[in-house]
């Protein structure tokens, strides 16, 4: 069996060369093809995809024009650099470079907005089928008569005060006497006056940040980790120190050796099924990284993002702490809709002002209609229900994932729990990334999760969204040929 | 007539001493007792508030005791430095310490909420009546039933394609189409492709500045002009460059000497219905800013944040340069719903990419029912028609109010124009506004506009909030007090 390359529709609209270009684009766009990649030759290119060379000139021709690939003399064609982030020009002058973060952060994103990434890919690619890469449910799990009631309610209440016209720095109050309680069942004691609404949990990070750090500042982040997160600290001038979390969890004994060396301000972490791998901080360990964190005195930034999903009593450091050094965030985007952006911030009661004021300088205040509208659904309990519906449907999801992954010679790096698994294929998943796209598939390679460059044999994998048998015979035909392609 | 202090009432069920330490309170968290300021001897404020001096002494011990003041032996009271923004802690360390922006810019803000402000003015003195200082319109002048209309329909529509739940990175597509033919009508030529939204106007500025500038570039900036964009560009270590603004334009000969010598990065300006001066730019000297803008090779960043109150044919610098250097944006708080947020970048296209990188690492997306609701607003014609109803109704009370103002012996600073007034007192106006305040007014002094600590004779006044005339008594008789005790 060979490696089986896209065919090209010789009865399209559009010219073969057209065709092909618009494949390397893809894979360009998606982040599939890094930066200095070389392209095939002319030749190798031309014989795999059954075209004349004439063809594949004239294909590289237009990526050229793209701006997505360069030429080098009697080289040949190179994916090029993007200019946004990758290069050094932001940051501070004056501040040494951060270890340089290579990824492309943007590709990362785009796989979390299915409807800007069909943007991307173009139709020939798009489907609407759920792609095991996602960051997100599947539309279909998500509760549009739940989404039309809350936000129609709160429209109708919201403009009967002015309050809710104008919305207030803090946010709205309602919501925030609703998140207390919340945070209460979760045993976060977070009065409403040290809630401060954000618009979704990664604005919660960035006011953080903005508030705690300056550039020059050592973080302690996980890795592998969430790369928003990373590409977000190194911009802002930031050293990360990466703390690796494994199945076992956090490696506490690196994490003591970084803060003692190098005096982090923060430590900033998903405590609980950590994206990707899916872990959850127990309590020895928090009752560790606190006991270090009061030792060496840094602060602890405790993203509760997938906390919809977490399996109860699961341990925060905001419920060991009470809010005395972490600053505990979360938001809705998983369990709600994404597109309504709304999250907050618990934080030790003497930062509040200052975090209102990065607040208020970044961008006033917050959006009054879904903020009003996710009070109504944490009041009536509507959101306790749809959680209980979801993550029913999530174990059920999760099982049968599981099973189509092991049956197609997969295997858990860790064991699956919660939205995501973190999969051991045994190939470069970089090159299975480009070649499962070429089919349509879109999955996520774990060199993504890691802020300095590498090669990584695992896949973050969306188990809503992994339950498709025809991805699993595409998986394990491709993973078997690169290994083929590799032994020889 | 002697100054009237506001009387503390013998029949409450708050002590004197309390009710003396909120009313320096509200004063000092309004803003209008700056930091150092000293509060008067026990012997005088018991005079004045005829009280005796142990409940003077009791309630300063009360304001000791919330941080709001400190003592210093022998030389009495004195309000506190706040430790947000005003310290230097947040400044890149490696960076030279820009010019100290020393204003309580928390204060400043709140005065844009009415429900944030009259949290922090205590109900004593909170008030449903429209105050002088706001920086927005009166709830009653929104349209409650566009806002229910817009979103309600908006939900309707959006939950029924996934990119709706999710939304995606640039912002709704539709938005993007309705706002690139809104700026066309502008003169502003911005394909969709060259717009990406923001959570309002402020948050526009943030991304752009985020992208733009790194700590120590110099930036050009309006003066008088918006604090809340000192307070950012000073924070993220820019060194500020003022650009006299008054009624006859831009200080050309300062800009271009300032260009000359320090070579900025940007020139961050409203130039439309300027906040607080009112002046609109004309051809010429946009015209003139463009050429310093190429000689001397600066972006400018165009705030057009009042451009629905805008006199019809206003040039833009975005219309004249084509979105060559100019990044322009807006936001629709002041016309549709400060609660709302929604905003927007158009840019050179080349500066796209980084944009939008700025604003997903910063908070992903932006939220997708107001967007997609003001796309609505923006093609049935709402937005058109509300706004014609709302300048109408502006010019009418904007005559009444310069009328009420020259009447009670204000003079107008610059010619009346737009939203906001400058209004020149005579009289220093952040005490007039301690003594406005103690009797239910709120204004906003003019020092609160200038990047450096300044004492002001001038006041922002919002037009459509200005027309009661027992303030304008109230401004008269305060006004004339201050002129003879500074007399005597």
């Amino acid at each position: 069996m060979a490696y089986e390359p896209p065919s090209l529709s010789r009865t399209s609209d559009f010219p073969l060369s057209e065709q092909l270009a618009q494949l390397f684009g893809s894979r360009i766009e998606a982040g599939l093809m890094a930066a200095g990649t070389r392209l095939p030759s002319i030749r190798q290119c031309a014989d795999r995809y059954g075209v004349s060379p004439h063809t594949v000139v004239s294909a590289y021709d237009q990526l050229l024009a793209q701006g997505l690939v360069r030429s080098e003399r009697n080289r040949g064609f190179f994916v090029r650099e993007r200019t946004a982030l990758t290069t050094a020009a932001l940051r501070p002058a004056a501040v040494p470079a951060p270890a340089a973060f290579p990824n492309d952060i943007g590709s990362l994103i785009r796989t979390m907005f299915p409807a800007g990434m069909h943007n991307q890919v173009k139709d020939s690619m798009a489907s609407s089928r759920p792609y095991p890469a996602s960051g997100v449910l599947p539309a279909s799990w998500l509760d549009e008569g739940l989404l039309v009631k809350a936000l129609r309610r709160a429209v109708v209440q919201d403009t009967t005060s002015s309050g809710a016209i104008y919305g207030t720095a803090q946010g709205d109050p309602l919501l925030r006497d609703m998140l207390a309680r919340h945070f209460d069942a979760l045993g976060v004691a977070a009065p409403p006056a040290q809630i401060i609404t954000t618009s979704g949990a990664t604005h919660a990070l960035d006011v953080v940040a903005r508030t705690l750090l300056q550039p020059g500042d050592s973080v302690l982040v996980d890795s592998p980790g969430w790369s928003v997160e990373f590409a977000r600290l190194t911009r802002m001038g930031m050293r990360l120190l990466t703390v690796p979390r494994s199945p076992h969890g956090v490696d506490i004994e690196t994490l003591a050796q970084l803060a003692a060396t190098h005096r982090p301000k923060a430590y900033s972490t998903v405590s609980v099924l950590h994206n990707p791998t899916g872990h959850s901080l127990n309590l020895t360990q928090a009752h560790q990284v606190l006991q270090l964190a009061e030792q060496y005195d840094f602060f602890i930034v405790e993203d509760d993002t997938y906390a919809a999903f977490a399996p109860a009593y699961s341990p925060r450091y905001a419920a060991l702490d009470g809010l005395k050094r972490t600053f505990y965030l979360t938001g809705f985007a998983k369990i709600i809709a994404p597109g309504w952006r709304v999250g907050c911030i618990a934080a030790p009661a003497d930062w509040i002002p200052e975090l209102l004021d990065t607040k208020l300088i970044a961008g006033l205040n917050t959006v009054t209609p879904t903020e009003r509208a996710l009070s109504l659904c944490l009041q009536q309990g509507w959101l306790r229900r749809h959680t209980e519906a979801v993550t029913s449907r999530l174990d059920a999801a999760r099982n049968r994932t599981v099973q189509l992954a092991l049956r197609h010679g997969a295997e858990f790096a860790a064991p699956p729990a919660g939205l995501f698994g973190w999969v051991e294929t045994g190939v470069d998943t970089e090159q299975l990334a480009q070649r499962l796209l070429d089919h349509g598939w879109l999955i996520a390679p774990g060199h993504l999760f890691y802020p300095e460059r590498c090669s990584s044999t695992r896949m973050r994998l969306n188990f809503a969204a992994g339950q498709d048998a025809a991805f699993w015979r595409a998986f394990e035909r491709e993973t078997q040929l690169l290994r083929t392609e590799a032994g020889v």
